[in-house]
């Protein structure tokens, strides 16, 4: 609970608590502005939805605070955590010319937490300068000398300092009552001082901001690596006459210990439920099917139930909880899909008729994009009864919950309307805040910045199409630093609906380098099955697997294809090992670009000071990619070395965490990265001793 | 009162008042967001105080609106002036990615505006667009119809349409009966259908944000001319003993005909109060006084009295008043500098030290930026009595309201509070709406642009010190653009306190270079009286002329130097002639930047579309100034003609308005400045018959 050295506050490295004490508060007198104006406090949501952060995260405060003239003020964050216990913290200005002030604080209490900013005159500071200033100048020594014994006989009487600093100060006041301006430049300067006062400022004037809302999630919502798969193709065989027996449950839990020993946090199933028969739609979507097609497990609904129900082939509602049991006891996490819309075959089309739309001649629309239809999907209609269809969709919700779910990735939430993912969340939210949801919206940045901001605790990003330096350059500033109030990106490097040009093409360097940076650049990242085998074949013409498995089964050898040094799993587990190791990945906002001079050369570093890392030391990671799949590149990258306290010019080590190789590094540096062999550099900076 | 037309949306050209009807209003279910979501409405200021606006200025409405899914949405602007009308508007989608909407309204009317953005679902324009696709493809064309018919009928059963309307919508959907494609399509494209239900439509679904205010001031807050002088030396004489008679109020009216025949619209006097004898400033700023030097008129106050009375050297409040009237009669307002400080000499010293910080040993305390003290100047404090001071302040500006003044230049206002400000300008707006403010603060950003969001209507700005290409690229496109809600720059091209190196050391072109863009970069810009003489030496080491005006009186022969061709003033005269003649320069926020291949060649234009000229035609510009004082450049500037509404490639007429030079001009052209012949191309574009 000491005050902030000064050293702290200009790096802004501690949380640095106070003990909370009253602000003072000067009356606003007629307007709006307080008297020391406070002005753009952050964290904060454009539309003034609650911000985000989770617990662990450091976040940043900041506020635009100053006033007129040239006396000194000072700036508190008051924090209230969700216990109601209240801190004070104070801020250091940027001085960058932007008026801006900010501290960092480690949130360490999922709900939610209140703050506000809080100005105020720091008469001590003010008083200390100006004093200074004159009794070197031999100038005032009189009036300055009083007017400090009558501050310092003020603070004196102040009755929530201990005695000891009382008497302290007491002790100074009384030596400045002889005007000697030795004495007053030695009380002007005096540490003692400086530092009760930073703890304890007296204050003549004050104002602050309106309580604002941070609410700070469990940890998985802002860090955990996601692995997503096909229940049905784990353990699927394939019978002597061609047709196949489902993978089940039971089966699928037996992949789940490899996903755990690859460092995944998060098991993410894709639809579960009954499939409909109605327009079931064939392999590579076409509108035939073959007997023995599995169907899109988005056409959900079938005479064996709907969103709440389990396919039978895949097993029970006993066999999904020994499932959870088993993902459990590996040390992941099951994640569901929630996809709302309706096969034909859907109970809801006949029990709930007014949940869809009805046309004139009696038929329910389909799904459309005229003239094009989708004959195996009925959209919900959310308005012609919403109290209604948000009960069920809560209910849904909260069935899988009671199982054992506490993540939902949310199919398309673009397609719904926005007012109901804000109430749902709320509601699931009030019933059990573990539970997060991750919206797969690929649409324009208004809409998906729009759907984080109103409660998706995960959002799906650009980034699989964000391939080149310039666009990953663009792309990595603006999750990290832009949006990261309120938006989480998680970096899937594919899906079973995406497989992007760069991967299709790019062979197996294209896959290393995209994992690289996805398990690095962000906190959360993810994959779906078969990247390890670097199944880049797309259907003609496409941005998806030829063969995609939403249509039939994939039958997959795992462990034969590492075996044979094919697969990337050994990758995956080493990057997720590396993440596990270095708290700096576990963070959101703490990127920084560097600069190299190679068009396809990518550099940049995450840095964690000491004060939050756990382990009494900073952790810094510099990532260098070669982002062109196809080439050999050297060049020279440049490093902002004094974000992790190294004056330019100095040397330092760093050891590449993939290769085990140990360099001597300065700011600016040679690299040769050969997408054949290595493409990426991820280097932890050593500590020096 | 017609609908807009496409071609009127599309260009955002015309203001296209429609009836108000009302909005349609579905219920927010237990979040905040609205069923079609809007976001981000503008204009708006940061921190919540009213966006502005001038009587004429042409303001972009814009919102971000979208809907889930495929349906179309339209998007309204509810407007209610001063007086209470309401009209609505309709906006156009701009349809670049971001989901914004936009329109523009040309504000006609002093005072406060309120507003807000409606969402609706468009369903005419949902069915139009999914039945002419599915007519053509031949499918769904009975179920259309039906749906077809039923909107229809609903429609026209709404009362608020003309009976006329009503009965050509009857009539479309009896059409619609026969379940017929080709009458399906051809009902789909109706454009008569189109108009009527672009100006009502006939909505299931709508939202709206919360009410929003912009504050529309007169129109000389957002588009004037300045000319600031020293009315002491107007009309001052130079006696054959050395001393010097001081011009008058009386004197100074003579120059009153002369600054208004070069186009003029404010005259700016500074501080015309008694000046204070003690510790006066001698020339130059220096600490000791010849007989006979005037003393600097911002060390206010004397034994003749404060800042509520007339320096006797220049007259009485009879005098005063009669300047004020030879203003008008010109066609001048007069501004008053507001310089809250005062010499030791001032009345309110002794009548009220409480407004003074009074020291330990009875002194008061002077202005100082220790160890510097400025012993000419007493601070007020504006904490030991705010009711007191504050009502004291109010009461000064009535006091010169009273006597004509509408206009006030506030010295320094960031070194008084920020909410003193907020308070003052809004009790002076409610005692009278014409009262303008011009805020002279030259410090860091964020108090700059505090200053401008609590009321200032004016703002001087870092114009002066931007000169080269670049950096003017950057300033002006943020005045232009990012501020252009709140802060008013006011171009000011040299004060008595400003003299930058450019001009130091630009010579003539400097000063042409310099006038022609700030009277045509934004509608608001001012000189000091000098600048048509190129006064331009510097007091050695400084950034202000030598024997600055401020401690000494000066004399100019300004009829002889416009004889002798050495005055500036003839270009003043054309470039305020150019700007009155051109509504397109009394337009803040319709700058665009341009290109050229010349790193001193600064391109920009100035458009307004035809429908807010008032003269049925569009008034565009094209301004490419040589900012390098020292050279001929020749070079090829790249425009965006369309925003003109050339098509890239086609020709037009250009008309040089300093020189009478015409070309033909296409959207790549060659230019060559000299500057020392006609550094500036004022270009204005000729509309093609």
């Amino acid at each position: 609970m000491a005050a902030p050295t000064a050293q702290e506050s200009a790096g802004l490295r501690s949380p640095a608590l106070i003990p909370a004490r009253p602000a003072v508060d000067t009356p606003v007198i007629g307007g709006t502005v307080g008297r020391l104006p406070l002005f753009d406090p952050a964290p904060r949501v454009p539309h003034g939805h609650p911000a985000k952060a989770f617990v662990g995260e450091v976040v940043p405060f900041d506020v635009v605070a100053f006033r007129e003239g040239h006396d000194r003020i000072g700036v508190h964050l008051r924090l209230t955590d969700p216990a109601g216990n209240e801190t004070l913290h104070r801020l250091t200005a940027l001085a960058d010319g932007t008026d801006r002030w900010r501290t960092q604080i480690a949130l360490d209490r999922q709900g939610d937490w209140q703050y506000r900013f809080e100005s105020f005159a720091d008469d001590f500071a003010t008083w200390a300068h100006d004093a200074a200033v004159k009794a070197e100048a031999g100038i005032d020594v009189t009036v300055m000398s009083q007017l400090g014994n009558a501050l310092l006989t003020a603070a004196a009487s102040e009755t929530d300092r201990p005695d000891a600093e009382r008497r302290m100060l007491k002790k100074a006041a009384r030596a400045l009552s002889t005007a000697d301006a030795d004495a007053l430049h030695a009380t002007a300067i005096d540490q003692r001082l400086a530092s009760a006062f930073a703890a304890r400022p007296h204050a003549s004037l004050g104002s602050h901001t309106e309580w604002l809302t941070l609410r700070v999630d469990r940890e998985l919502a802002g860090v955990s690596a996601w692995y997503e798969f096909f229940p049905r193709s784990e353990g699927a065989v394939r019978r002597k006459d061609g047709s196949v027996r489902s993978g089940t449950l039971r089966t699928a839990a037996k992949r789940l210990p490899a996903v755990a020993d690859m460092g995944f946090d998060v098991i993410y199933l894709v639809p579960i439920h009954p499939i409909g028969t109605t327009n079931r739609k064939g392999r590579n979507n076409t509108l035939t099917t073959e007997p023995g097609d599995p169907g899109s497990p988005y056409a959900i609904g079938s005479a064996d139930g709907g969103h709440d129900a389990i396919h039978p082939d895949l097993g029970t509602e006993k066999d999904f909880r020994a499932f959870v049991r088993a993902a459990r006891t590996a040390g992941l996490e099951v994640a569901l899909d929630l996809a709302l819309q309706a096969s034909p075959d859907h109970p809801w089309v006949t029990e709930h008729p007014e949940w869809f739309t009805t046309l004139p001649d009696g038929t329910i629309a389909y799904a459309e994009n005229p003239p094009k239809k989708y004959q195996d999907i009925y959209p919900l209609n959310f308005d012609n009864d919403p109290a209604g269809i948000y009960a069920e969709m809560l209910r849904v919700v909260m069935h899988w919950v009671d199982l054992g779910v506490k993540i939902f990735r949310v199919d398309n939430p673009h397609t719904k309307p926005l007012q109901f993912w804000e109430w749902l969340i709320a509601e699931v939210g009030r019933r059990d805040p573990d539970v997060i949801f991750l919206a797969e919206a690929f649409t324009r940045p208004a809409v998906m910045r729009a759907l984080a901001a109103i409660g998706f605790q995960q959002s799906y990003s650009y980034f699989t199409w964000r391939n080149t330096k310039t666009e990953l350059e663009e792309f990595l500033t603006s999750v990290s630093h832009e949006t990261s109030d309120y938006m989480r990106p998680n970096l899937f490097v594919n899906t079973h609906d995406i497989l992007t040009e760069y991967l299709q093409f790019g062979g197996r360097a294209a896959y290393r380098i995209r994992a690289c940076i996805a398990a690095t650049a962000g906190p959360v990242w993810g994959v779906y099955a078969g990247y390890e085998l670097i199944e880049n074949v797309a259907r003609p013409g496409s941005e998806e697997n030829i063969d995609n498995e939403k249509y039939e089964y994939k039958f997959r050898d795992w462990d034969g294809a590492e075996q044979r040094g094919e697969s990337l799993a050994p990758l995956l587990r080493r990057l997720n090992a590396i993440r596990h190791a270095h708290p700096a990945l576990g963070q959101l906002r703490n990127l920084s670009m560097h600069w190299s001079d190679d068009d396809a050369v990518l550099v940049y570093s995450k840095h964690l000071d000491a004060a939050f890392t756990g382990t009494g030391t900073a952790d810094t990671l510099i990532i260098v990619a070669n982002v062109d799949p196809h080439s050999v590149r050297e060049t020279t990258v440049h490093l902002d070395t004094r974000i992790w306290g190294i004056e330019p010019g100095d040397d330092y080590e760093v050891e590449d965490l993939l290769t085990g190789a140990v360099w001597t590094w300065n700011d600016h540096n040679y690299v040769r990265l050969d997408a054949f062999a290595e493409p990426v550099h991820i280097l932890k900076v050593k500590e020096r001793s």
